[in-house]
């Protein structure tokens, strides 16, 4: 596990060594010693390059040496050719050598179970010992495009050419997957500045790269490949930067599937948590989740144009009325929007294109434009870009032969240009008649050209909702809203009210919610019949009975629960019927007595709950009560501590939400009590410290003005078992 | 519009042609009439081909006559190219010559507005008289590769080679979009036995096309892409001969957003209608819908296979970890079933894999399968096969260099040629490096190789729904159950009871729902106060007041119904608040009376409606009463009439449906009552012919034992204005 102390400056000889030494370089050009030698030299590395073999004297025109101690100069990297049995003793003399870092390629370590583990654990103790920050192992390597540090032996990479505009970071838990992701980027015009692999994640992890990634100004997109988070709150706060300095982070995150999760565990032992509360912590992050390595790419030539897409609004160009239809169906199945075009804009429209073209959106420039007049493809555009309600333009097809010379389309250039509209072009997926001849050109002038292979539309989409985080984080720094903390008396009385180990009675839990200003019912325990009725008649009556035991937390399963009691005659009655009811559903139940509560009027009831994923910690849910959650499983997930932002989102993502502004004559939902609850709920679980493993407000009623939990449920577990699960 | 009298065989002049006259054939290469002669004799079209053009007299050392008439034998198919002014004569002259099919690439007809449509529908009738079939105008014609006629200008088509395996049909109502699915299709080695382009569908359309396949012993697989279907009931009708001979129709619906459909009206004149009733069209035909052309390509790639798959439980062989977890997460998205393996599987396959390598399903034979030891991709097969629980092996890479004489490669066919299970090897898609060189020999012997941009997760689970929908057909047809058919005398009663062009009052509507047998609340209509407590006094205590009036359909909204009403006194209160309230709203209102019903116990409200879609007809929608519907829109559809199967499809496509097995103490819906209820509602709007616009049973209180309706609405149109509709 990395060490957070240690500043990503320290991965600086990884990326950018000054020289590089290979255990095990071989001259033989089957072996891996020798692949990596050759590619090292191939990527015209800028360094020093010291192959290390004790049986050779030259590889490949290069001076070897007999160990890594003899090579007479500094050695910022050292790349492991040697065997599984031969790296710790290799690794000794690079400590030895102050080396500064390691890629470790060799597999046959914690991935194959506890002896691997343990010898796995030896290597990271002489790493962390000596200050050499390490990739692997099992671990395809790295490449850093920039300076010609090929550090892989994966045939793949390096055999497509680069591209110029080499800003996209990619860091990968996956080998083969990233090597694949690598090689399709290249294909279609993008290469990553870095590429690392991280393997089983021995000293540096996923979120150590990211980090660099982060605070490098040569990488303007960090993408990745993620089977599990090592370190999620390490990841949130870097996400908050990466925000902060507009620097998106577009990460795949598998595992989505039950099945999905199962291979992840196997393959990299890293403990993968419930799909949904990943989605979670991709949306109050600000993290891009991309569903697919495709959308990695389109995303990155998007944000490369730039620009960022000012809203939704969409229109798009089209030379065949079936790919705009087609096109248009991708952009709103994504959430983009096909606005109809104001009567001004299509009059301006019309001027320029035949009768014949469509002037609606899509805007059909029929196959004139794409056979005899190509000049068509601009017409519109300077109409287009006049229009203040369009956000983006979109051209499904593009005239092929215009090169970079040709007037044409310096002119669309120069319209493209001049506009704050996001531009771009996405083309028929067809291999070799896909790209335009000026692709290249227009690239570089910050016009995107995606093929419609790469989920272009879904990838804009992506970009819209990356703008609006990154403009709402902007204006959330500037106001520096922050919620007082104001907390430190009230964490004192919470650990004096959460006893370690127990699920807590609802008498108890209420107690707590009440201390952090959460209204609950108004209630009294009664321990005899008579106790009971003077509490009714203090509270008033209608008036609720409910058995108050911790050991029984469903009380509705227990028959235990009477509602809507009226008169002294009844409390009697059902005190009697509850105290049966519970002795019967548990005969072991301490009960600590009958609890007596205000019988709520109607209103909206949603339930908040907490609760503990084993990568994320402490969870919020938020959902609608009743069949909503039961029935619909309607519910929305943010991890803890939440921001006002989130509980706002949660709230929004609710299919029913509809339900909250007061439907069939019912009033509507006070949202900000809820959000209010939502809040106080998070601070309640910071100030408990990991103590609190589950928590229910179920139902939570609200009303126009306000709201009140009508019951709670807390269990906790012993401190002293949580800390260790923590550091563990 | 096709005339239905006319059988299919009429368009073999039109696919198998013996001879071809092409008009306007030209000496000019940049000529459509000269690109045509060349697209012919390219294609090495089988019969003879005709140049006519009254300035030439040979053209590419054909024969050329100045016009048709003068062709000295007979001419099947003619091929316009001639400009839109000299149609009509030459349609004509070919008439005189008997000519019995044409093909018109020309725009300028209806797509253009009123004018073109004369145009055009002059071009019809005399199509129409002379019994030539004719697809355009307005179309880049057609392609039959079985015989090389290439009836087509574009450049696109036929510079791929053609596949051997030519068993898929493809038509299109977009010329361009047919094009790059038909280039893409033969990129991916799927070349279509025909390639039909319907254009305007003056006189043959979209329909017509797919009945022509349907019938063809050459075509496994019909195909397409629709923007709007002219002919639901012939579709939907040749959907079941489809399905009756296991020949799937996989069809790309454009238009699904309003942005789409908004688009599709102008590009053809199609009526699109919304695309839920398309989706619920698709569903209950057994038509597969593509989401995308590549979805056409890799489930028509699977089909030709030879097998069906028999469910959904799929294993995943991988040499990739990541590869694995990412196509295990598409299949579980698309409702595929990565399943747990069994031990006794696992420990078969432990056997023959290295230890390294994972059991687990994705099966992960690590990158030493993909580098060293590809024979390991067998390994685990013989294991899977004999395992009963498994449907589906799908293996994510194979090694690249196994050619069909490989003795590897030839073991691996033996052993899915073996099974019954659907096999089939998907790869990472780069250009260049996806296709393993034993691809050929493989698809041969019934096992796909489809790359992952074609999405072949989707179009496995569209095949596995495909296999179920044949197979219960096939088990339908079987039993031959047919709903009797009663209902001659019902449909006169209902003649007399249904008034055109009103909205029916409840008390009238109910009458109508109980002559279908449909059980509606006792009910009786009081003209007085003193008649309103008599008829209260005869139905029982409680009883529901509510205003009876055409003219107030939504009673609600008109406080106009008073529901537990317990006695006279309250009977006489309600009765005089609900004429004032009604009078209220709405001063004119013809009021019958107050209608006086039983009041229902408590039950699970759920709606049964009826709409009139532009396209397809009444169309019977089913959801969850109250918020369900309003709030959440959580309705089913299925066009009229329905079977038993749609019925209950329609209950289980209800994402809230688990309320109907009772929930939070309720007892369970009567689910075969609600069947029933469907089913009489198609039946009356059968027996209806077309007079009924709308109607609404909301809500419809289920209990365990039956139903009743506690209100229904029906709004007739007059049936003349209908007719005339329906045949316009």
């Amino acid at each position: 596990m990395s060490n957070e102390s240690v500043s990503e400056r320290s991965l600086e000889p990884l990326f950018y060594p000054r020289s590089v030494a290979v255990l095990g370089a071989s001259q033989n050009p089957n072996k891996l010693g020798y692949i990596q030698i050759k590619a090292l030299i191939d990527g015209q590395f800028g360094g020093e390059i010291f192959p290390i073999n004790p049986k050779s004297t030259e590889i490949e025109g290069l001076a070897c040496y007999s160990s890594i101690t003899d090579v007479p100069k500094p050695v910022d990297l050292a790349i492991f050719c040697v065997s599984a049995n031969q790296i710790q003793q290799s690794l000794e003399e690079c400590a030895q050598k102050k080396v500064k870092a390691a890629i470790i390629f060799a597999s046959g370590f914690s991935e194959t179970g506890e002896e691997g583990a343990r010898q796995q654990e030896a290597l990271a103790e002489i790493a962390r010992k000596n200050g050499i920050r390490l990739i692997g192992p099992n671990c395809v390597g790295m490449v850093n495009t920039l300076n010609g540090l090929v550090g892989t032996f994966s045939p793949g990479v390096m055999v497509h050419p680069l591209n110029d505009n080499r800003a996209v970071g990619y860091v990968s838990q996956s080998g083969a997957f990233g090597v694949l992701t690598y090689m399709a980027a290249a294909q279609h015009g993008l290469t990553f500045n870095y590429f690392v692999t991280v393997g089983n994640e021995m000293e540096t992890e996923f979120a150590d790269i990211v980090q660099y990634m982060v605070h490098d100004p040569n990488t303007k997109v960090i993408s990745g490949y993620l089977e599990g988070a090592k370190d999620p709150a390490k990841l949130r706060r870097l996400a908050k930067e990466a925000l902060d300095c507009n620097k998106p982070m577009i990460v795949m995150k598998t595992g989505r599937s039950s099945a999905g999760s199962r291979a992840a565990a196997s393959h990299t032992g890293s403990l993968a948590g419930a799909d949904q509360v990943y989605d979670a912590f991709f949306k109050q992050t600000g993290m891009i989740r991309a569903n697919d390595y495709e959308e990695i790419i389109s995303f990155s030539k998007l944000f490369l144009s730039g620009k960022l897409p000012s809203g939704r609004n969409t229109v798009i160009i089209t030379s065949s009325g079936g790919r705009g239809i087609n096109e248009a169906d991708r952009c709103e199945a994504h959430g983009l929007k096909i606005i109809p075009l104001r009567e001004e804009t299509k009059a301006k429209i019309k001027k320029n294109v035949p009768s014949f073209a469509s002037t609606s959106n899509p805007i059909d420039l029929t196959a004139a434009a794409a056979v005899t007049n190509p000049e068509l493809f601009i017409a519109p555009l300077r109409a287009l870009i006049e229009d203040p309600e369009i956000d983006n333009i979109i051209l499904t097809e593009f005239p092929m032969h215009w090169d970079a010379d040709h007037p044409l389309l310096q002119e669309f250039i120069e319209i493209c240009k001049s506009s704050d509209k996001f531009i771009f072009v996405t083309t028929f997926p067809l291999q070799g008649m896909s790209i335009p001849k000026g692709a290249a050109e227009m690239e570089k002038n910050g016009i995107p050209v995606v093929t419609g292979d790469l989920q272009p539309m879904s990838a804009l989409a992506k970009l819209v909702d990356y703008s609006e985080k990154y403009r709402r984080n902007k204006n959330a720094n500037a106001l520096a809203e922050q919620r007082k903390v104001q907390a430190n008396e009230l964490k004192g009385t919470l650990e004096s009210l959460l006893k370690p180990g127990v699920t807590l009675s609802e008498f108890e839990a209420s107690e707590i919610l009440e201390r952090y200003q959460i209204s609950t019912a108004q209630k009294a325990l009664a321990a005899t019949a008579e106790e009971a009725v003077r509490c009714a008649e203090r509270i008033g009556y209608p008036v609720v009975l409910k058995v108050d035991s911790k050991d029984i937390p469903h009380k509705t399963d227990a028959d235990a629960i009477r509602l809507y009691l009226q008169n002294e005659h009844e409390v009697i009655d059902a005190y009697a019927d509850i105290l049966r009811s519970a002795k019967k559903y548990n005969p072991d139940a301490v009960i600590n007595g009958v609890s007596v509560q205000e019988m709520l009027p109607k209103g909206i009831e949603v339930i908040i709950g907490v609760t503990k994923d084993p990568v994320f910690g402490p969870v919020i849910m938020f959902g609608l009560g009743g069949i909503f959650v039961e029935t619909l499983k309607d519910v929305s997930f943010r991890v803890a501590p939440l921001t006002r932002q989130d509980a706002v989102e949660m709230i929004e993502e609710i299919k029913g939400k509809a339900i909250l502004t007061g439907v069939r004559g019912q009033a509507p939902a006070d949202r900000e009590a809820i959000i209010d609850v939502l809040l106080k709920v998070s601070e309640l679980i910071s100030d408990s410290e990991g103590m609190i493993d589950e928590l229910d407000i179920n139902p939570l009623i609200v009303y126009e003005n306000g709201l009140k939990a009508a019951d709670a449920l807390i269990v906790t577990n012993s401190r002293a078992a949580e800390k260790t699960e923590i550091g563990g």
